[in-house]
């Protein structure tokens, strides 16, 4: 019988709690598949434990006490004595990666962070390992389960922002403080992870553009839905001309999108490239004990062998204007010539129409627009340019819009 | 630099040939992510190469020429002598599973298999890797893309189920001889394997019951568009009271099932556990070049690390009383009594009836039910009973129905 594999936690909240539980069920069956049992060697809480003394007693540390601070001193301790880590700490790897995958090189151990994006969704395994052989061009999807769930309450309800928040608060999908997921802060820490390893070049959070959904309106959801447009808050990670582009913003799906149909609060990612044409993968996001399987799972995979090795490919410039196609909301004036005044701004910026819907009278005049794909800088010139125009009711309301070919 | 892994190449076929180019094109960049730069030491094709020579040069061997005769004794030989070997076989890890696997234990190799199952969607390494650390209740999915072409097609066109063989095989998504796919066959291969990873148990390809989707006519699938339902060709693999059951069937799905999305050449797998609730993946099913890509991501894994060890946990029994719900479609005399003389057979025998729609007059009539769940041998003994009315115009049609509930 070889030796337990000891395991150093660090951490103790809800993850921590369903981690621990998982290891008292599972340790036996993995101890079979995978050689070795897993066993806890000692806790550290923050308000109890020695973490030097957990260090000693540990192979393994598992670090699930989120933010960067003790953690970030922790977890590259840990590293440089020359123990493998695992983290579901995805402001850890997206801030910090640079250092940790350095240390983990330097001491010839793991570091392992699966659970940070997209819970028990193996985007992380499947892009480091299966797709290791290919060239990734896009890597995109729903990462942050908060705001789909929201969306999805708007969409179906017909609810406010507001209310479909408190709503998710009280089902624990949204927290007492919801800025982070709500204004796209944790998605975008997310994609720079995901872009970092699709791409195999160093990306900072700075580096990753977000928006948001909290100034979305129940009626941009109502007028796109007879679009047959559906609303998502995206992460998109591309190969462009020039280098690489990954921003996080809501966004309108037509229905055929394989992301459309994903509702409440799931992660999906898709991944790209020419030799694969597409794969999707779709699970519950984070929830404690989703989080504390795929924490596990890294166990296991760091008890069957090295990690693919995190080497930086080359560094990818970051290119910032994109083409998209955008939905245009405007309340306006009820009057004739609104819309060839708008038509004509548009004109001259070079944006081209694809659907126009008229809607409502006096008071409720408003126009629903879809445009054709161009480069987001010259339809933001078109729309300070209509946000002057002298009819506007309140301000113009802007959404992109993604249509893509399937095979 | 490290030595550069020499790789045996077995077979050149479409796969073969679309395999050599990748590695043509990926090798550096695989050098820097895994350390060694790969490389073909030798091919063998029908006509020509040594296979001791090859052998004697290799350190991975890839085994692409399908079939098991000569590949069974050719990858026992690899295996015996060391060699890791990556196969995109199914027939071989389905039928002779027991044997490769202990070859490759003894030998302390790898024996990886990713394009076996789903092409280049990573389900094989999901269930081994990923999902390692917790207990897989059920697996299930579209595991063969020709049927799913057939049948997608069928919906859309409303045409023939031999019209639409004839596209698929003028697509190159259906062989000449098409009965291994059709048949279910080829599904029951792969059920078979990922039953054996999921649950940890031997499962011969005679422990799969199977039925195709030759004897689909084009009218279930219209009558059941109008109650919602779509069409697939299912493998499910799950733990039942007493064992597990194994099984593939044309199954109607509900229009809110992740899976019934799926359309054309594309395969889709779920897999539930009570930890996780439930992980959709799904992507383009064979092809030369996603086999290909699936391969070469196995060389990648063997180059990263040892597998996970494949030894069955136990052994299982296989359970074959399912329950399952049931649509029935049955061509009927234009006359009174008949729906009450059917629901009198169905009711003596407990089989509970969910919709029935009576549609067409005189030698159209026809009764289109769907029932609700119970023992599948009940559900058979109430339909032998109905074969034998007098009214009947022709065979009763059945076929199973999923619905489940989703969070």
């Amino acid at each position: 019988v070889s030796d337990p594999v000891r395991i150093g936690l660090l951490g103790r909240g809800t993850v921590g709690d369903a981690f621990h539980e998982l290891i008292a069920q599972r340790a036996d069956a993995i101890g079979v598949a995978a050689g070795r049992r897993p066993e806890i060697a000692g806790v550290l809480r923050r308000s109890e434990g020695d973490f030097e003394a957990i260090l000693d007693e540990s192979e393994i540390v598992v670090e699930l006490m989120g933010g960067t601070e003790p953690a970030l001193e922790y977890v590259l301790l840990a590293l440089r004595a020359g123990r493998h880590v695992v983290t579901a700490n995805k402001q850890l790897i997206a801030q910090f990666g640079d250092q940790l995958f350095d240390a983990a090189r330097m001491s010839g151990v793991q570091l392992r962070f699966e659970a940070a994006v997209a819970g028990v969704v193996p985007v992380i395994r499947v892009i480091q390992e299966s797709l290791a052989a290919i060239e990734i061009t896009k890597v995109f999807g729903i990462v942050n389960g908060t705001t789909n769930f929201i969306l999805s309450e708007m969409a179906s309800t017909g609810a406010s922002y507001a209310d479909c928040l408190r709503r998710a608060q009280e089902l624990g999908y949204a927290e007492a403080d919801p800025s982070d997921d709500v204004g796209g802060a944790d998605a975008a820490a997310k994609m720079a992870i995901l872009a970092r390893l699709a791409f195999g070049t160093p990306v900072a959070l700075g580096d990753v553009s977000y928006e948001g959904i909290t100034e979305i309106q129940p009626d941009d959801i109502a007028y796109a839905k007879e679009l047959g447009l559906s609303l998502k808050l995206l992460g998109v990670a591309e190969r462009r001309e020039g280098g690489i582009s990954v921003r996080v913003f809501p966004c309108f799906l037509y229905a055929h999108h394989p992301l459309a149909p994903i509702e409440g609060p799931f992660n999906a990612v898709m991944v790209q490239a020419p030799t694969i044409t597409e794969i999707t993968m779709s699970g519950p996001g984070a929830g404690g004990v989703e989080t504390a399987a795929a924490v596990l799972g890294d166990v296991v995979s760091i008890l069957s062998g090295k990690a693919p090795v995190h080497v930086a490919r080359g560094s990818l410039e970051i290119v910032r204007d994109i083409s998209s196609s955008f939905y245009l909301h405007l309340e306006v004036a009820d009057r004739p010539g609104v819309l060839a005044q708008v038509a004509d701004v548009l004109g001259r910026n070079e944006v081209s129409v694809q659907s126009v819907v008229q809607r409502g009278m006096g008071d409720e005049a408003r126009l629903v627009m879809v445009m054709h794909e161009c480069p987001e800088s010259r339809f933001f010139k078109a729309l300070e340019e209509i946000a002057t125009l002298e009819f506007l009711r309140g301000q113009p309301r802007a959404i992109r819009v993604i249509e893509e070919e399937f095979v």
